[in-house]
């Protein structure tokens, strides 16, 4: 235990609620007496490196609790991927400033940096004390039962799903949302948490963690489309082949790829345009529509899952008390799930949640009827607070006189 | 006036509280004894030619409620757009079931039906009273102030843009967003609703009143690029190029047309994708998305706006009573603004709305800045019953000691 100040930053891709735990943080961490001064960096790790740092020990509680309510990261983000030599000149910045405890909120690459930066700090012989703390919509962090933001966005998806259920029954044809997930089908899969009624939307779901196989895809639509009149399919934007290539990559002329090596999957319509191409070109069916919900999914103030902003928040206010312990050792702070339902907050090794991505589990997802099994919704159903309620028009039909 | 049924419709696009207009329809029309039962058409005017009713007279209250709140149609809808020979067909089922009353709540299109209906009904000589309940996201009817279905679709794109603002604050790029709206502007002029800073997003707008240039839009999204070190951008489905062809029509490599001769421009990302390849190609921005709104802005069940949902509930009881007096005569009802805010609901004449589609007002856009006017905002506040608030994070930035 060491007296110094402390940093905040946020990285990788925003969520709904990842405010709330930079809040939970930053009033945790005015409350020690072993923390002097807290500060946020300005763009994640970048903002270290160029020392770009506001103080946040003087906001409001009433200011900090509207900032809690808004999506995306406050302190800004980046998508930088430091390494050795990159951490040195954070560590260079953190003497400096006399700062002795890292609070890290982002997902795996995020929980990477934390790694290396205490392994580097270590090396260097600086008393450092480095919390990852997780956030991302796509649910994918190993150890952790589930991750803050993935409920906001399963909410929203999910509520995307249950209007375009009704849309596409008032208006039948074949609609393909793509929603986000690199590698992991959660989110995706959390479309299917509104249904209803046993012809609900979606009536399919792809999820990357499945070969996706375009005969299947055609059989699975055909088949619902002729039982139901219409057919509506959940996609992730992870898909992949049989060779394990994102179907997204297969199709874009020009790929992108982030500092990570990753193929750049969303903030493009390709995907969901040629699954429409394929439809129309395979099936007959007049009305083939596409959307992709990108950026919507991720940011949208309005539906936030409060049980996702209360573990937010509770997660950033666990993680300055850990790093408070005696015995503290840099770590991770996972989400476990106890009983049906509460959760424990967990510190788990910085090397065990990053290692690779986390999948759906098998029994979750069905791929003979493309569905989630009712042990999946059993997982969802708590981490979502208001599950939209679809009442359909139940009257007695009218005989008909002149067609009977 | 004369005794007999009533037929309740509805045609086109959903709406997020287009079931607020049918269940306002219906609990007025039970109230009457001249309406001795309320049908329901399913699929629109296409499921009175096929004689495919329900009788909505004996639903709960409760469960009226419930539908009401639900988005889409309930009656499930239709594109058919009937001629004369159709509406023959219509009057003779009207006959068999001495249906006298008949609602129909739609937009352009289902005026125009209601009427060639009504001139039918005169050539026949068949005592029919019809009424055209307006309702479109589009916002593009004449005579009305605003449209129901609008004020919420609006209230769903301002909040998804200011959740992306925060998003694209947070990890800077271009991002476009492709907003719904044939015609008019309306609905992407909504996405500047919840802007709270000089610099919020969207930064620019573009509608289909104005000739969209592609020279000054790189021009534009360039300067804002180099200002802000970003830009969202919010874009008509719609935008025309100056030979009045939409930019999408010239995109898709197979268009695809509607029963009204109307190109098909929703369910498909290739108007943001394209507009994306531009940007790419012709300016030095790493980053550049593009998202295409699609059905989520008509049928979000999550996000509904309560001054919307009561005009539209409203609407419905209007004119079931207005088809009750002594003088009537088919006609739509439309939506007009008294005060600062309320409204009247004023019958006007079955050609008048539909003749064509209703831009926007030139003062409420200025195509120089490519951002809408106050007048607008004032214009359009009313109509949204929520407003997004984000907080931006205000703290005093650090004295820097290494870069000095």
């Amino acid at each position: 235990m060491i007296k110094g100040k402390a940093v905040v930053a946020q990285g990788g891709g925003p969520t709904a609620v990842i405010n709330e735990t930079l809040v939970g943080v930053i009033t945790q961490a005015k409350r020690s007496s072993y923390i002097i001064d807290v500060y946020g960096s300005i763009h994640g790790v970048r903002g270290i490196e160029n020392e770009d740092f506001v103080d946040l020990s003087m906001i409001s509680d009433q200011q900090l609790q509207r900032i809690a309510e808004t999506p995306a990261s406050a302190l800004l983000s980046t998508r930088d991927k430091p390494d050795f030599d990159y951490c040195k000149k954070i560590i260079d910045v953190f003497k400096a400033h006399d700062i002795r405890y890292f609070y890290y909120i982002g997902g795996n690459d995020s929980e990477d940096t934390c790694r290396i930066l205490s392994e580097a700090s270590v090396v260097i012989g600086y008393e450092l004390y480095v919390v990852h703390i997780p956030k991302t919509i796509d649910n994918d962090l190993l150890v952790n039962d589930h991750t803050p933001g993935f409920g906001s966005a399963a909410q929203f998806v999910a509520n995307a799903f249950a209007g375009i259920d009704m849309d596409i029954r008032a208006l039948p044809g074949v609609y393909i949302g793509v929603v986000m997930g690199r590698d992991a089908g959660f989110l995706t899969a959390a479309s299917a948490l509104a249904r209803q009624y046993e012809d609900s939307a979606p009536h399919l779901i792809y999820i990357p963690e499945v070969t996706f196989d375009t005969d299947m895809f055609l059989t699975q639509v055909k088949a619902c489309y002729e039982k139901y009149g219409r057919c509506v399919i959940a996609v992730s934007e992870g898909i992949r082949n049989k060779e394990g290539t994102p179907v997204a990559a297969t199709i874009l002329d020009d790929v992108e790829r982030d500092s990570h090596g990753n193929v750049q999957l969303s903030g493009t319509g390709a995907l969901a345009d040629s699954l429409v191409k394929l439809v129309k070109n395979n099936l007959s069916v007049l009305k083939v529509r596409g959307d992709t919900f990108g950026y919507l999914q991720r940011s949208y103030p309005a539906n936030v899952s409060s049980v996702d902003a209360d573990e937010a928040r509770k997660l950033g206010e666990i993680a300055v008390l850990q790093s408070l312990r005696d015995d503290f050792e840099s770590c991770s702070i996972a989400i476990i799930r106890v009983g049906n339902y509460s959760v424990e907050y967990r510190p788990t090794p910085l090397t065990s949640v990053a290692k690779k991505t986390k999948g759906m589990d098998p029994l979750y997802y069905n791929s003979d009827t493309a569905m989630v099994t009712e042990k999946f919704l059993e997982y969802l159903r708590p981490l979502v607070s208001e599950i939209p309620q679809c009442e359909r028009l139940d009257a007695p039909a009218v005989t008909k006189i002149l067609r009977k």
